[in-house]
């Protein structure tokens, strides 16, 4: 099979592993499947859970897309070429509590031919991050450790730079250089080598891709009981303005997106279903607010400190989820 | 006085005037001040409001900032010279009641210069719009045909083209075209010219920025005593999302300042304080919320109809408000 029919078959699958997996952690809600097409060439698949017992809102889509080179895209995505294909899945996951991150995922695989139609191009992109609302330190190096172990599976190297790619990319300039969250990996424009041929990257991706189930779920797990107060929701409520700011302002994929056409439904699918926008709005000083506020300013190292025996502890969980 | 300094003046007694109408309208909240410094020179004073008895956020912003022309704005406001001045006021008004509309305006000039100091150019922009979230089709003509009165009094041409521009400007071209409100007046690169001097652009501005008064608040006074439903709550936070979607993803004046290190606080103060993002939303066939997504979709023509004697009749009620 070709690389192309390969990540196709992978995105697929993950789909369905994944919502079967998050439908099983909710116990109440289901996602509701819309297929669309797309007038340019090809279509996807959206799909979507909302008001379940843990998830308030929440998507995993996956679209196989392809057409010709247009200004746009030369002018945008600065490629040359005559033609494209791509794919790829994204999600976004809004669980209700405040004490249960968002996370978010997207692998894609992405392919420009010339006017013969033989491969001009070729590459590779992905990552998972996470963006809790208060900061449990064990969470954070858990998920992180789950993808460095994903990633020295693979290469030595992978880690620390698909993990300082992430801290760079979901990034609120106009914020003072404030994350979206805690981060995880960030990799793009990978292209196969004789070492890292494209089997060896759609098995990454795919090792990436399954790991989510046991980086994020047993987070869920462990802390979807937790009381909170109105006020934590309402910090909740703030920083998700934070991730709509990213996701419209700076988020390459979604302005792509929006700009050239994209099934918009799938597109902001990612977007909380309760935000706030306060003027000003500032945690009070030494509170769990701030104490977070302060990691998203300052991106810090999260896999020293972590044993294996730990990581093997918190695997468990994903069992009892 | 310089044109500067008239439009420095203007900006500030019209920013006064506006606060203390809506106070005043208000009964329970008061803006508060910040006043705020450019690095690069200039600053500003941003008012904003919240929790009232009607207007749940809003703010009324002036600035007057200068600098060397950038790269940057070179390449964003495709302008060439040496150096440049801004001055301008901004508002949005956010009321809690769904059926009071969110309203916005803009007042603003800019001058070039070059290397010896001397004007290069020079030129005028604003407008104000109206984004409501039930139809009353009474409440959109008095709103367009105040400001059809305040154009007819400089041009006759002014009205249809500004209108004409704020429906074309105001759009999530995202949305099929969805228009962010019922639009208003929009207006930008006014140069002064013979006929229309600089001191005409000015009281244009000054007409256009006090017309407020007798546009919106009688609309307030009107409706904000109207009970409302949670689901008439939930349909305007709804829409508030398209508010966040085209401010944030198509609005010029947002992006730049966003881009260029503006003051991140007063830009966002347009963002409304609760907002929802549903997957898909669709209003019922045939309801009110569908009759006004209609009016979004194809844009109205709304001077024809309405008599002196009706415009009279609203804006008497401003007195009451």
């Amino acid at each position: 099979m070709s690389t192309k029919e390969n990540f196709i078959t992978l995105i697929h699958s993950l789909q369905n592993a994944i919502c079967e997996a998050i439908e099983k952690c909710d116990g109440k809600a289901f996602f509701k499947t819309d297929e669309w097409k797309r007038a340019e060439g090809g279509g996807g698949i959206s799909k979507v859970i909302a008001d379940g017992n843990i998830f308030e809102k929440g998507g995993v889509n996956t679209s196989v897309v392809y057409g010709e080179v247009t200004d746009n895209m030369r002018k945008q995505l600065k490629i040359e070429g005559h033609s494209w294909f791509a794919c790829g899945i994204s999600s976004v996951i809004h669980p209700a509590n405040p004490f249960v991150p968002t996370v978010h995922f997207n692998y894609r695989y992405f392919e420009l031919y010339n006017v013969d139609g033989t491969i001009a191009d070729a590459w590779f992109g992905g990552g998972t991050d996470l963006t809790p609302y208060y900061l449990f330190e064990e969470d954070v190096k858990f998920f992180h450790h789950t993808y460095k172990n994903v990633c020295d599976g693979f290469d030595a190297g992978f880690y620390i730079s698909f993990k300082k790619h992430c801290d760079d990319y979901f990034v609120n300039t106009h914020r003072n250089n404030e994350r979206r969250g805690v981060g995880g990996i960030f990799y793009d424009y990978q292209r196969a080598s004789i070492e890292k041929t494209a089997e060896k990257w759609v098995t990454f991706a795919s090792a990436s891709g399954h790991a989510f189930l046991n980086a994020y779920l047993p987070i869920v797990e462990k802390r979807k009981n937790t009381a909170f107060t109105p006020e934590q929701k309402y910090w909740q409520e703030i920083r998700r303005g934070r991730y709509v700011e990213f996701n419209l302002v700076h988020d390459r994929g979604t302005l792509f997106g929006l700009h050239t056409n994209g099934r918009t439904e799938s597109i902001l699918m990612s977007l909380p279903p309760t935000v706030r926008f306060d003027y000003d709005f500032q945690p009070e000083k030494n509170s769990e607010e701030e104490k977070i506020q302060k990691v998203f300013l300052n991106p810090k190292n999260w896999v020293d400190g972590i044993t294996d025996e730990e990581q093997n502890e918190w695997a468990a969980k994903v069992n009892s989820c």
